[in-house]
């Protein structure tokens, strides 16, 4: 915690000296299809967790990454920067975090209550902890994302990145309000990294 | 056979139309690794097999993603253009085209000679006919390449997307000897072809 890991580090300067890019901050994202087989598409950067190294992305409940994740909770990024032939891959497992997560104070007031103690009762209080964290970031990164962005998910298709200008004027959201049911945050916490460059 | 299916033909204006950018021939192609967990890596776009709409890469034998085909022979390629904001995501079998393909010719004698028929011989027919057109599809791929990509295959790293132009120096090939035994043709079958574009 708050220090900067070597790749980190090196990742954070492969997007600065590409930033003119605008795909820049685009990825691709593999997963594995409820099918068993890979599933792969590309995802937008949403910065880093607080504090940390696990990396960010927002997305919606609806698309079929979520199911997948559910079977399978690991991911591998591959990140290519086309200007300094720099590939990222980035392996680890992913945190689904939607609006489901269990209110922090009522989740505390049951566990007050609850008839077993012991491992059980070790168990939710350390889900109490890092859920509280973790709702307090889907907040964040939703409000950091731009309005357009989070229209996106109160139109009908979930799969689709944009929707058309014409669909984006019928909607209207208040900028104040908090993330919608569909908005959902991934967290990818890395635990293997690797880094290759192409010598030119 | 021969006709152009219509994906094939929107990849094609794609690449066209993004044929300024050099990083165009890249995508990412992932695979499932020997863990269990998602593996996903940059390669290049090696063309369509002839008459047909299956995708050739060329690899390195000695990568993991060679070890990782033989347990999940199916891989999804997300190939994301920069400069059209469309998304292609191709997934299917993969075949392993290397050089321990049985010699044709002696296949084909003890096919002759098999003393069982019937499903057997069906099945081997089968594979005599595909790996016929594979194994020359592999030779055509490692002739494609320019010398510097096949010197590639001759280096002690085969993780490495190119060796420095040290190494390279030390090395050398006769531009008309076939491909070297690390040399291999990927070829993915699509079954299943997504594309998505972005409104601007
Ligand atoms: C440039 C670009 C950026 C995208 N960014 C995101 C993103 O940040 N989050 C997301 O869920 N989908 C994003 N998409 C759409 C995904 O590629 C994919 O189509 C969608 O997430 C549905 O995938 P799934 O059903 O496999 O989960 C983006 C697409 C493109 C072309
Ligand atoms: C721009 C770029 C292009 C690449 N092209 C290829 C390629 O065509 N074939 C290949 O096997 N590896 C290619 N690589 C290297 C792969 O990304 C990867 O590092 C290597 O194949 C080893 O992966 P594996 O061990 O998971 O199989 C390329 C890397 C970059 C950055």
């Amino acid at each position: 915690m708050g220090t900067v890991t070597q790749w980190k580090q090196l990742l954070l300067s492969a997007l600065e000296s590409n930033s003119h890019l605008k795909h820049s901050p685009y990825f691709q994202f593999a997963t594995i299809g409820c099918n068993g087989r890979p599933s792969n598409r590309t995802v937008v950067f949403r910065g880093f967790e607080e504090n940390s190294d696990r990396i960010q992305i927002n997305t919606d409940c609806r698309t079929r990454k979520i199911e997948e994740l559910k079977h399978c909770p690991f991911a591998e990024i591959c990140w290519y920067f086309s200007d300094s032939w720099e590939q990222f891959r980035i392996n680890g497992r992913v945190d689904v975090i939607d609006g489901s997560n269990p209110d922090p104070e009522k989740l505390q007031m049951s566990n007050g209550n609850a008839p077993f103690l012991g491992m059980r009762k070790g168990h939710l209080m350390l889900n109490v902890k890092s859920r509280l964290v973790i709702y307090s970031q889907r907040e964040k990164s939703w409000f950091a994302s731009s309005l357009k962005s989070r229209l996106q998910y109160l139109g009908p298709n979930p799969g689709l990145p944009c929707l058309s200008e014409q669909s984006l004027n019928e909607l209207f959201l208040d900028p104040s309000s908090g993330p919608v049911a569909s908005f959902c945050l991934l967290v990818l916490d890395p635990d293997q990294v690797q880094l290759s460059a192409i010598l030119n």
